[in-house]
């Protein structure tokens, strides 16, 4: 978290029914610990996801790539950071998570979304507006 | 499903509180679908998740790639098929998940696992045995 | 399950995400498995929780009582059954699952459902008609 | 929340991916509020959920009652609260959640949970031991 600078940061723990079999936190609790950083952020910015469905604003996943570095435990907690950019009608969320007591990097993500309205893909102008000082150049 | 032949298919059905608010299966839930879709198959070639941890094996994703293209619905029923290839010590699952009633491809993701012994990274010889009839060259 | 007489029956796998750090299925993930038992019950008399919510109504649960008895594994399949009745505004559903490779006892609940419309409490009546044929006097 | 004194309050959000298509959160994710909540409990008094797993003790739920009363919503915050009593092998936790918001009563659970070891029913002594200054007499 030394080597980068990030426009959010969120801190979550883990909680026990999210680690499986094998003693850690199963795969696809990062995608929610992901979700929920980016719900948070939109929140933070003043534009949450139920604001966005109530004007009819559906913002959907269109890819994400996520490399898994250190696994989470039993009474972890951890630091969820994110920049955006945006690319046409995409916006790039990068989120990084990292374990809190020894700043070690869990997951690197790379999650793209897409605004649909009606169904139909748009430009995303209404969460531009919203994101505008936070978007990269 | 035409232009291309999997090595596994399995059939899954959406279960309702799978939906989010936004009346599409949540994002991460796609990623049970493809564990649960690599543990089948583990099973169908003998080698259970279970069985690999009694023997100290454990499977750990190192990265995942996926791309959302078709949203499954509360009533869908889904067909997901993998390959497999070895590179080096890691296993790459090649994974597409169909809407059944179109064929429609609802994600295509590519999901690389490693195999650890003891928490550390070995060659995943006892896998590949398992797997051998299966991966591609 | 034979000392008594369902009126649905439905087979359901565990999924090995489903399995806590303890080696069973988590204790949440049983009232997953009862709504979805619920929910293919209602397809399966011809209205679904989709069509009763295009016609405005929202069942939700009001009490649920559980008892646990034999966890379920990595690789266990269970029958999960029910039978309802009617006590004025409210349906019961009598729900047991049993392990299917030796038929011991799962869970067994009692579930209690009302039907909201536009927020406010009804008498079920499009419900009570769809179940009228499995409804217990 | 003034009617009653509990002997611990635990502050958790809602997560947008708990919701379900009926616009609240869905039944199931209050036995993971729940859980959370005795997990965090457990930590505070010294013995977490970990920490009994080493020594061989497995703490498993035999039997939940549930009232649902006000459902929560996107961007609630809940205050959940418990207290314990002991009957015999019995460790019985009375836990309620509170919207955060206007103090809303939204469940009322009693949970019932038994201590084993090696998978025999034990009078947990050690649980007993670690919450003594919280047990209702």
């Amino acid at each position: 978290m030394n080597e980068k600078d990030y426009i959010f940061e969120y801190k979550i723990d883990v909680r026990d029914y999210e680690i499986d079999a094998e003693g850690i936190v199963n795969n696809a609790n990062y995608l929610h610990y992901l979700e929920h950083t980016r719900h948070e952020f939109c929140r933070h910015v003043g534009f949450s996801f139920a604001q966005m469905r109530e004007q009819g604003i559906d913002p959907v996943l269109s890819r994400l790539e996520i490399d898994y570095m250190t696994p989470l435990r039993s009474g972890d907690t951890m630091i969820s950071c994110l920049n955006i950019s945006r690319r046409g009608p995409r916006f790039v969320f990068n989120q990084d998570i990292y374990r809190e007591s020894d700043h070690s990097p869990v997951v690197k993500a790379v999650v793209t979304v897409v605004s649909l309205k009606e169904g139909k893909l748009t430009r995303g102008e209404e969460i531009a507006e919203a994101f505008k000082e936070y978007l990269e150049q």
